[in-house]
């Protein structure tokens, strides 16, 4: 490279991809079926009608490789998209490494997240299936201001379940939610029977992302025309996200670049499934062969300590089980643990790629080492980065340090899914020196896993 | 135009400005000088030197019409410069108007305004000269989280004097700032004989911009090898600030435009300095003739009712005095003003410009009218807007009205100075119905301006 790769590199917006990228159409395998929980047989499409609009249903299940993105869809991208691609020269220099990193950054939106690119696309088919309400739970808020933002440009009324714990902690993302027009409720709430039931059990019960999952679904199914919807986890969410990894190789290509190492945070997969997408399948097709990492939690360990068995993907169990890593659908994070990816199970077609070897790596990280990172990153590349993206700051600093040791110039590539601005508490406690590295202990992790087949 | 126009007009890297433009020098007259406080007689150059590093007060003062911007501040505006120029096509359709609707966007970086264009080239300046700690004052905290970025970068202790009712407010925009390793105080605090001296006539006081500038000089004269820094007002903050319009105008010229109309929000002059320097440029050398709006608050309104006289630039008296439009220095907005935009006086510059005519009008806006422009440009432009930048959307939604009154297609440009990340109090308190159209009475504005000349 004679030419000096610039910080940020930037797509123009008639450059930007016109389709989705679909990575099961290039698995030699396919995850197992979800399994409908009241027959305990495969879910058909009609079990999954009722609660997803039904083009998403599609999306979930279908092979098709490429999937148009809608017309619709793609004004609204264009109001924050293409994301730019930036290199971390700064980093680099302080590093004195070898390797070259580059970091995709979605968080130039007011949502603070890649969230955005799923839900924009989950209400527009909602819209044009006619549905007259939505609704979904939102644990750090992330999702439910994103899924507020794009109801709002639809016109769409929206019901938020917000893990209560973050309803109490977090009284700005409440507000940003309700800015645009959504209504939210801390979870468990006495709106739904889940939520009451819990209640009855435990008045001060704090919440959970499972348990907010059961109360959205409850209500979708119990309200007239209404859906829900889910910001990670799915085949569809995955779907939409490979946008970013589209993008990224697109913009990786412009500087003559192809990563050796692929690095996401992973929560429910959403952002470490769009990041890897075109990467993928690169790999999955034979024409290149990254080295996949993800990065998640010590707190919430599902790739590294987790089982790969059917489960639900909530606490009412309520949605239908699927096979995927996972903690079990009781386990919840301890509350010290403020770095998000909070969600005790993993996106069942990410935990195939894993279980299969396409995936090669999955590392946990300490929320301490994770802030660290975090810290130091804020101050060399002038972004405060969420908590959640900061599990790939970290581990992108590791990798380096290891090609430094090696002396190998590799590129590496991850994805900063957001920006922490409405993280401030949890930095706050960073700054009080209050956080630790925790881990759950071995007793923890096989209560959680204790109720799974 | 035959082809469309994008979304988001994105400048490349390698075509980043490489200098500022100094309006000063294509002004047929300058501002009035200075004066010392302690001798009533302009202010020499060593009057200026305790106060800011010394390169700082050359640029206040020097009539070159460009300066080079240091490699080391290029290199930092890259990583999150050129900032996008955005075509409202949603706000346009939505108001059905032929005015064309572009906004300068500069909330793409974690101190969330355009803040940092200075922040950074002011602790250059120091680093440079080998000063060893800034003070700064912050109210709605913007200014002191882009100096405690730029601070943190350049490895510059900061101390920073938070207005006592932000401290207390926003305790998130405390916590950026610790992030990076500022000090922050609240003000009037006890570091400082004015603080004291305010504390004991008064202990609840909740403090003022002006108390807080006063406390920052005072701890700057008194601790060794220590300045101080401020972000707007001065000439120096306009100069680097005149990045934004610099490359706006690069931005529009790419799409074949020119803007009829040029608005920005005015609190102390730094944002609309700023975006229209280059075009000022053009209308003081005769190439050009766009309409100049300056916005500001009717709960702060120095343009509209204030006066054109000597007025000091903080509460405690000892900055130099400065002709300009000013309330006075002891005038407090109402504590209901949620909007930013507070200070009594505004940048010497502009108000000069304004005086002769060459800044065309200036409107004052009420806060309700100003959030209900904010909350409808947030949903359909997917940006929560800052409350100040919010003022210059207000006036640009009315201006696009009455362009479609009268049937013309102009052309208009606002500056988005940031994003209302952190304001969301101010938010919640629109959402409950609380915010008001406020406008001091002629008594509240006569008793402010009661102790000019």
């Amino acid at each position: 490279m004679s030419k000096k790769v610039p910080n940020r590199i930037l797509l123009t917006e008639d450059r930007m991809p016109k389709q989705w990228y679909n990575v099961r159409a290039d698995m030699p395998e396919q995850h197992e079926p979800y399994i409908n929980p009241a027959t305990m047989k495969p879910a058909e499409f009609e079990d999954l009608t009722p609660i997803f609009a039904e083009e998403l249903c599609k999306q979930e299940v279908t092979l098709e490789r490429y999937v148009d993105i809608p017309d619709e869809v793609l004004e609204y991208y264009k109001k924050y998209r293409p994301s730019p691609l930036i290199r971390a020269y700064n980093l680099e220099k302080l590093l004195d490494t070898p390797a070259r990193i580059y970091y995709k950054y979605e968080g130039n939106n007011t949502s603070g997240s890649h969230k955005l690119n799923s839900a924009i696309a989950q209400v527009y088919y909602n819209k044009k299936q006619g549905i007259e309400r939505i609704t979904t739970e939102t644990g750090a808020g992330q999702w439910g201001t994103a899924l507020s933002m794009a109801c709002a440009y639809f016109n769409m009324p929206l019901r938020v379940y917000m893990v209560r714990i973050s309803y109490d902690q977090k009284p700005y993302r409440k507000e940003v939610m309700k800015t645009y027009g959504a209504d939210v409720f801390p979870s468990p709430s006495n709106t739904t029977e889940i939520g009451r039931s819990i209640l009855a059990k435990d008045p001060e019960n704090t919440g959970s992302l499972g348990t907010a999952i059961s109360e959205a679904i409850e209500m979708a199914l119990n309200t007239p025309n209404t859906r829900y919807s889910l910001g990670s986890v799915l085949n569809q969410v995955l779907l939409h996200q490979s946008i970013i990894g589209i993008e990224s190789k697109m913009q990786l290509e412009m500087v003559d670049e192809y990563p050796d190492y692929v690095i996401g945070c992973a929560g429910g997969g959403s952002n470490l499934g769009g990041l890897m997408s075109a990467f993928m399948q690169d790999k999955l097709t034979g024409k290149a062969n990254p080295h996949f990492i993800a990065v998640e939690p010590s707190a919430c360990p599902s790739f590294t300590r987790g089982k790969y068995a059917y489960d639900y993907c909530d606490v009412g169990r309520i949605t239908p089980l699927a096979k995927m890593y996972t903690l079990g659908s009781d386990f919840i994070p301890a509350s010290i643990h403020a770095g998000g990816l909070r969600y005790h199970g993993m996106s069942p077609t990410l935990s195939k790629l894993y279980h299969d070897g396409y995936i090669d790596e999955a590392r946990a990280v300490g929320q301490k080492d994770v802030f660290d990172a975090a810290v130091l990153f804020a101050k060399y590349e002038a972004i405060l980065p969420a908590p959640e993206s900061s599990h790939a700051i970290r581990a992108a600093l590791d990798v380096a340090l290891e090609c430094k040791e090696r002396g190998e110039a590799k590129t590496i590539l991850f994805g900063l899914t957001g920006n922490g601005n409405f993280d401030l508490g949890a930095y706050a406690s960073y700054n009080r020196g209050e956080m630790e590295n925790y881990s759950p202990s071995d007793e923890e992790i096989q209560k959680g896993l204790s109720n799974l087949k």
